[in-house]
């Protein structure tokens, strides 16, 4: 907490009086009262962008999927689904100026959640059926005004180009793509290695870097960004 | 560290000697490298359950899905999936005394998973075929010759009957059955409402109480059990 305060006495107030919404975490979808699809996201990413935008001014919402405990001077909100984190976004919408979308929000859910716990029965397999969630980014980027959005692409293959692609089909005005497979920039770990893409064609390929230094790289990017609201 | 120290120095050496066996946590399956099916056990009862083993002398080595950070002086293995933990219980089976087997083991697992990221597509929905993993209780229940076999009933529903049912099925010498669903019994929480069966038919209930407290009184109901090797 007092280098979190030292850290932010020292930084550009660059981002001061934007509303920054950040979303972390990898979300879980039950199946009955035991079990969950979820997966290995573990919110460090997202908790670095949102103690960054603080130190640099901000005033941040969290939307987190996660367990880590919340980062210091940030307001926090606590969802587990897909469809929880849908609702706590929408409503932080609205007055957001920069929302960035680090979570990794399940785009399936089992069609139908057991109220009882499944039972294992005589060693047959089990079918399940799986629905789509709603597609988050691709709402907000129908729906967005003035807001700056910013996604992320965790992949394993084709990293650029699904990136790239998933930056013009949700309206993005920047991409933070990650090859999760790539040691250094894996799920749970402690640093990262981005590429930012952005819609005018230019490409930032960031070195190895802690997750709290590439998210003030990113935040960096969205400054140079021709409707970023800041004022300096 | 210390205060784990002091407890051990005040409590009863009725376990010395002895080796205990303990798994904790929930295991995970991967659909695809960012996916997997889990369930919502903390590890923190395993945990709980390996500490005051060795607060009473016992050698202990605890295999854990869970990500807490290990138990000061207490030998840990992680693994992730039923197999996983499978292979890493039956490697130390054969020296166990007591082995108490409180992770939360998955019944099922993808019947196939893909080495690369599922793509959303277009909407449609998705059929999850999944298999049953291997019944590691019910194969140390088979395989057992000395060992003292406890296991563990998360129910949400007809808990006695389905506890018994497992006590039988799987050869065990203690079944420890808690519904999950109650309040201060749930996953996650720092406290537990448990009752005993045994395999003459006793059966004792725990009030809510401290999962380290609940360990020790799992731990005293083990000293009950005739076949019970530890000397006073």
């Amino acid at each position: 907490r007092i280098v979190a305060a030292c850290r932010r006495s020292l930084a550009p107030q660059d981002y001061r009086e934007l509303f920054v919404l950040v979303t972390a975490g990898g979300t879980r979808e039950p199946l009955d009262p035991v079990r969950y699809i979820g997966n290995y996201s573990s919110g460090k990413m997202g908790y670095a962008l949102a103690q960054a935008a603080w130190e640099r001014g901000a005033r941040v919402t969290l939307i987190s999927a996660s367990s880590l405990p919340p980062p210091s001077e940030v307001e926090m909100v606590r969802v587990e689904t897909a469809e929880e984190m849908w609702n706590a976004v929408v409503k932080n919408f609205d007055k957001a100026d920069v929302v960035l979308k680090a979570a990794a929000v399940a785009d399936f859910r089992p069609a139908s959640r057991s109220a009882q716990k499944i039972k294992k029965g005589d060693n047959h397999k089990l079918i399940l059926e799986l629905e789509p969630t709603v597609d988050i980014l691709a709402s907000l980027g129908r729906r967005k005004e003035r807001q700056i959005l910013v996604g992320f692409a965790a992949e394993t293959e084709e990293l650029l180009a699904n990136a790239r692609q998933k930056l013009e089909d949700k309206r993005l005005d920047l991409i933070v793509a990650n090859d999760v497979t790539r040691p250094g920039a894996g799920f749970g770990s402690d640093t990262n290695i981005c590429t930012l893409l952005f819609p005018d064609g230019r490409k930032e390929e960031l070195p190895r870097l802690t997750k709290l230094e590439a998210a003030h790289r990113i935040l960096d990017a969205v400054k140079t960004l021709p409707h970023f609201p800041g004022r300096e």
